[in-house]
């Protein structure tokens, strides 16, 4: 059994790394710390888990805990992670970090996009992008994982085949996404409440969303050119769920036989479904399950292409894809723990 | 390996059947019919079943069917399994209806409620009405199981312990329930058009729900007399989920502690949670399980208690239960397949 | 033209006083006021309102405040509103407050439900109970009213036919009520996030909700007998509206047509719409207006009456009724600035 | 008084008309036609309207009805407003269609992309296209109004100053657009059920909706030069309105001065607000209201511009834009009738 221990665990992250974790057969949660609800039982904090995960949250002092884990999931703040991190962490278990603390390999990159100074860069160079249908060999030898954010991971994965291939101009790229609520978090504020985001739409963080360098470069690496696009995420009246709309120019002479030989690098990749012909991605079809749903349109009259990804925020884009990295860094089956089928309704 | 079968296979409650058998290791679908869609892939129609479940549709000639299966689940419409049903076909699989069809003992008492004559009066009394929880031995000998109604499953879950203790005055019982859409089925209705159920709540059948008989003769078992009561459904603007807010007189002199040693029934119950003192049922933290939530709560200003259950409509409601019907027959363990914590996003 | 003034105009409450007093043709909205916004524009905490009401929210010091106005709205939590009004306050400006500081008569029974003290129990007995339909001749002559709570307005006005004629047994009474989430106000609490209310459905306040008092008093004074009931809300996902279900025995021998002459007390009444027979009331039909949509449904089994209202909680549950007492009480169309159709989509 | 026809009056567009014109002080409702509903009470279709529209709705034997009104609606399905009108249509009445059919002036483009032929096409010349902030002049004159699409009129008026300036690349242009389900009309079709939208979002139409030749041919006016676009609508699980995202790059040396010049435009425009610098549209800010938000954000990285609007599909998108030319038409303040504050909850 591996045993874990979940960092900030009561945001929707932690929430949803439990609810996976608890039918998970390789694994045992031996505890879950939280800032806010110390002490408190977890199922006093989503009732959801009653009878199932009655323990209490420890505190945040992660040196105690150590030593009764082999895993530790940080789904804290962005900077949280990186200040608990050190040798002692890594020589004694193995960490999957669910924000953006290693993800950006230029700190200052990462610093200016975040706004804040990075407080253990010496483990950036060492992270692995936990993308996993891109990086599965570096992650199995891995320590230390920067799981992929949630846009980003449906962004490049919807992206990526095109931009491998070079078929696509990627000075044109322009990434239209639409999230639902649960990627704002847990945090009291006005504008997450029920009635200021029901029956509305907007879009927030234009042109300055701090996903956006993550995706750049991570396209940079695929298309091996420095990639800069425009990045606009929306919010959604939806609990669950990320839908990516794409547009990029075709590169002059491209085919549709090309295109379609792209995507089919996902061809052996279970999360991964390429739809038919025609066929369009929908959040339903993937929700509450590790599926991303691709597929793309070609627009003879613009000579563009139009790529769309659907994905659940929570799992693909953060939980299942860390559990995902999980089961490869410990050599298990990928899918163990994973193979709840989407639950459209 | 049960070899299972799923008559009906795509309204909502054959979807939700599909999604839990997934992922059921000691069961292989055989075979999906469905009438609308025979021939037709049940990815096409649900596609969040692609590459999950990507086989055709069958015709319903069930006949043609039997020998492939150990167990049929009829999901279908009132009156269809009546007509299906002979001795041939439960000599050959078991049975589990979904429908109303042989839940009511009294056949003049359905085809009232109904307004339609049943096809096959000749099994109702051998069919065991599928509430797990109290009538489990009986369903374990069952070939013929009932499975119960939504409404009812919850409605009769949070009252029993008191009916059967003789604790509350029966001719006071007031049940109002509110359902998610699903319960509504996939018939393309103007009624059940997005924009004519979002941001809205309505009772119908007020004071003549189909469901009324069913709860009156099986509290009427639990409490040893004939009750009538009321019984008022609303439609609430989410996919799933049922609660139920019931009301009764206490009887002269009943004590706190009574009460809750009456709902200590469930103690052994893994389904049945009764939530600490003080704690509400809601429809969340049941969400896509098969966990009923129940509370009760005391006013000693009306001398009244106020029972409520939370349950997923779809799951403890229709398929969920079924499966948990079918463990029982077939000697499984009961949780099989049904261990998926609640989904609280 | 009227002068107003709004204290507590920030909440949802005073919201909706501004959606409707901008097209009220006889009234200038002379200052605004917040606590929490201060100096900030109106329309920098509601958007909506950019360019329709862009005036700074003025403090709370309504001392200050009140020469440049005829009538002052209180939109505030309880307790605020007690505390500001005083003698000299009242002999200059007329007082609509819509929190429950002034709806109960005995000082007691507000304490003990609200667990605070009056500051200012004086006022009580002057201040009209402004429910339109029933005291309208009172507010006539009043300067300061208690604008009633929204589940009181919807469910006094469903059962006040019955109990002022006699013909059900006040003993037996249960109402069971929901409503969308604008109710719960804009704090920003996690329990009002968006995520944390959609797709699920909960009972709170059981036994305990403050409504009940001021639903018990003013029955009481409809039945002339003291009356103790059930008063059950829920939390509905949807942004606005209430719907009531409630339940009581006929007495004994009370015939349909007597059911039927009691409600037509409303056949004068522009806002109550007793809706014909076998319709049942919709919180759609009614949202975003005015309008109090009744019916009642007889059960000859049971021998109870379901009766049932639908309303608009920020309309007539608060802003709206609010702005038709000011009508009575300026001698105006009771009907000015209210007469929007409502929004059913 | 203005006296009003509406034929398909019981789609959620004549349902909206009806909601404006009821309220509109110079308008008197003569009747209003439906094929599904004939003979049946307006009221029965839309309880909402209860005591306020319960005149039965007529046939659609169009010249049976002619004399009693000065202007008629078209609220119905592309082609039939086509098939229906001819010289004495015209020669007694206005016509405002709020269909498809007149909307773009080159027959073959509509036949395409609509896959119908044109009925009447001799009446397309003389058609105005109702985009009231831009042809207001052509409006006063017509006899025959091309009203605007929802995603058009959007789209049209968010991008409009830019591309009448010159500053942007034209070929450049991609529009992602985000509608409520009303948009799907309120046909009984199994893809618009609640359960199938709610908690989900997909694109349709990719590359092929209707409504791009429309944008492009209006645009192309704006921008003097032939316009190629890519266009992309979602469905979003709200009732109602439009939210717009659209992208271009800005020609080289365009400052920020010149683009804030070119909005100006708009600077007189009652319903169309441009917001203050670094606010964001939203749905809804302008819910149940004729406004249109508009808003752009430059991205220097990229050099290309943000362009963002928000409107409601079935006001400004449908009935208030028919109004509103309905007023410019007969000579009455262009905001008579609709001068609703948008309704943010």
């Amino acid at each position: 059994m591996i045993r874990v221990g979940i960092v900030g665990s009561t945001g929707y992250g932690g929430c949803e790394l439990v609810r996976f974790l608890l039918t998970h057969k390789e694994v045992e949660i031996k505890w879950v710390s939280s800032r806010t609800y110390t002490d408190q039982e977890y199922s006093s904090v989503y009732a959801s888990y009653f009878k199932l995960l009655d323990q209490k949250c420890v505190d945040e002092n992660l040196e105690n805990y150590l030593d009764d884990v082999d895993v530790v999931f940080f789904a804290t703040p962005q900077g949280v992670c990186a200040k608990m991190i050190n040798q002692n962490v890594l020589n004694k278990v193995k960490v999957i970090d669910l924000s953006a603390d290693y993800r950006i390999k230029d700190v200052a990159t990462y610093e200016r996009w975040y706004g804040m100074e990075h407080a253990s860069p010496e483990f950036i160079k060492e992270a692995v992008y936990g993308l996993c249908e891109i990086n599965r060999n570096k992650i199995k030898q891995a320590r230390l994982i920067a799981n992929p954010g949630c846009y980003p991971t449906c962004s490049i994965l919807s992206i990526y085949p095109l931009a491998k291939a070079g078929l696509i101009d990627m000075d044109t790229l322009i990434i239209d996404a639409k999230s639902g609520v649960s990627g704002a978090g847990r945090g009291a504020k006005v504008a997450n409440l029920y009635c200021e985001v029901n029956e509305s739409i907007k879009a927030y963080g234009v042109t300055t969303h701090r996903h956006t360098p993550e995706i750049e470069e991570q396209l940079g690496y695929a298309s091996k050119q420095e990639v800069l696009l425009n990045f606009t995420p929306h919010l959604i009246p939806m609990n669950r769920g990320i839908l990516v709309t794409a547009y990029a120019k075709l590169k002059e002479g491209v085919t549709k036989e090309e295109i379609e030989a792209a995507y089919q690098c996902y061809d052996d990749e279970y999360f991964v479904r390429v739809l038919d012909s025609e066929k369009i991605p929908e959040v339903r079809n993937v929700k509450a399950s590790n599926f991303v749903d691709i597929n793309y349109k070609i627009d003879p009259r613009t000579k563009r292409v139009v790529m769309m990804g659907a994905m659940d925020n929570l799992v693909k884009g953060a939980a299942g894809q860390a559990i995902q990295n999980m089961n490869i860094m410990f050599g298990l089956d990928e899918k163990e723990g994973l193979l709840l089928a989407p639950a459209v309704l």
